[in-house]
């Protein structure tokens, strides 16, 4: 299948901000969802993938299917990859040579902060400018108000392709220099999510074990889940202020509900390993003097090395 | 000091549902917010603490000290009591013989759902109403419309007073008729709040290793948790359905995610071992064959009895 893109339409991109012409290597369920929203929000869109199939979609939308990934990255200034990882993204574009020189890579694929840092050090050899980026959303959500995608790397490069960067989400939230933000800010959320959805999860077999439906659970858990959305901010101030008082419930207080968590878990049979872990946390913030303190003062065993408790 | 309530004014208590009178036992805190709020929403309210002075913020605003526990109980058609333990609750009601006969009494005092039951067996050898109650609410929301609180036992007597009760929060919800629900309930949505504000600070801490402040961490980690919160109806219906098909993503891709937080942790010197928790749960559900379900599949590893995996 050949590109609809004349070289010399290659050579003269549209520099206009809102529809500087962008291409997408890596054609999945989010890369699909990706070249469709830069479709959508009126940017010629070249897009490539090992499976030329997974653009025929995209190609009826109007996007130009790229022979081979060097038209691919000639077709536009920026360059979105998102491949399975790092890895695959490096073979794809190392052998490319000087095509990369001057344009922005604009790397979603996930990984590491270290293979971030790593990538926009080869990038920079290329001279290509280099931004690391994580995704925050489920494919459908992509291009829409919900979509939330951080990135990281050189300010004047976001800047430069905020308006493209946008049409993927209004959420599209600029880190910092560092390269490797975007990453850890990626796995900081999603360990966010993924103790959320397991403290839900116990609540829900705990109830399940007495009669009550997960769904009948579910609105006073959504009604729990945002409130504490509501006290992150105080307690961060705390954490940055390195003092915590207890404006609303001691570490002591929480420790006794903790163990009637774990003897109701007990008594009604179901799985008691969360509710001890956490305790066990607890347990040691109150021997090291914080019984008196907010939940915030936690951060301070999350902080330790692994290695002391083990 | 001398109850204001004469004898007769005693045995024929308002019973208009806007203003029926009510008792409040114990004057910590979390009682002189209940109290207060009764005052607030027009019911005549005698309270009683075994230390006197506690009371004397309520008595200034118009509540009426009585003399004896059994003075307090014997003032109002409705007795809410919120001491420090059901032990405390039960040594103060015990001795009062007959008091009790006919009246509501609302045990908002923490404690298991065993507990509750007995204290409800209790109360109906009195010839008591009981209710047994759980406060989702720090003290100053006491009386907002945020002050969620849980109530259980006869749906009878939560409708009888429901007006009264609703001056303690616009969230006053019942649960069912088992005396043991709020205290289920309590554990249950605690338990969700202990896990988002760990996963919060686990990621505060690796933020933190990186040089990322807490307060400029948590506008994201609000907003990520707000976004699970709208996650969790959608989990309740696959837990209910026991299908757990992955329209966002699969229990494999969580996994390696979850292997990129522990490599990012280890490398920034904060402890790994939440992370290295909530994975070795992921493997086991691997292992039991939902790599290709969504995350509510781990419901299964929660149910299990901890004896398994001991």
């Amino acid at each position: 299948m050949t590109s609809n893109n004349t070289l010399s339409e290659q050579k003269m991109p549209d520099l206009d901000a809102d529809h500087t012409p962008v291409t997408v290597i890596g054609l999945g369920l989010m890369g699909q969802a990706l070249a469709g929203a830069f479709l959508r929000g009126g940017h010629p869109t070249t897009v490539w993938n090992r499976t030329a199939a997974k653009a025929e979609d995209l190609v009826a939308q109007g996007a130009k299917l790229a022979d081979s990934v060097g038209d691919a990255v000639a077709a536009s200034p920026l360059v979105i990859v998102c491949v399975s990882d790092y890895d695959a993204a490096h073979d794809l574009l190392d052998p490319l040579g000087e095509l990369l020189d001057g344009r922005v890579v604009v790397n979603l694929t996930s990984g590491t902060s270290r293979a971030a840092r790593e990538s926009a050090e080869w990038a920079g050899r290329r001279g290509a400018t280099y931004l690391d980026g994580a995704i925050m959303a489920i494919p459908p959500a992509i291009g829409t108000a919900d979509a939330l995608i951080l990135y990281s790397g050189p300010q004047s490069a976001f800047d430069l392709h905020a308006p493209a960067l946008r049409s993927l989400g209004e959420g599209a939230t600029y880190l910092g220099e560092d390269h490797g933000l975007s990453s850890l800010y990626d796995v900081a959320i999603l360990s966010l999510m993924w103790n959320i959805l397991n403290g839900f999860l116990q609540g829900a077999a705990l109830l399940g074990a007495a009669g009550v439906s997960a769904t009948t659970f579910a609105p006073l858990a959504k009604a729990g889940i945002t409130t504490v959305a509501d006290w992150v901010s105080g307690y961060a101030q705390q954490i940055d202020d390195g003092a915590y008082p207890a404006l609303d419930a001691t570490i002591d207080t929480h420790l006794a509900s903790m163990e009637h968590l774990i003897h109701e878990s007990e008594f009604l049979g179901v799985t008691a390993e969360l509710p001890r872990f956490v305790k066990a946390l607890t347990d040691r913030a109150v021997a090291a003097g914080h019984g008196g303190d907010s939940y915030a003062a936690m951060i301070e065993q999350f902080r330790k090395p692994s290695a002391e408790h083990s």
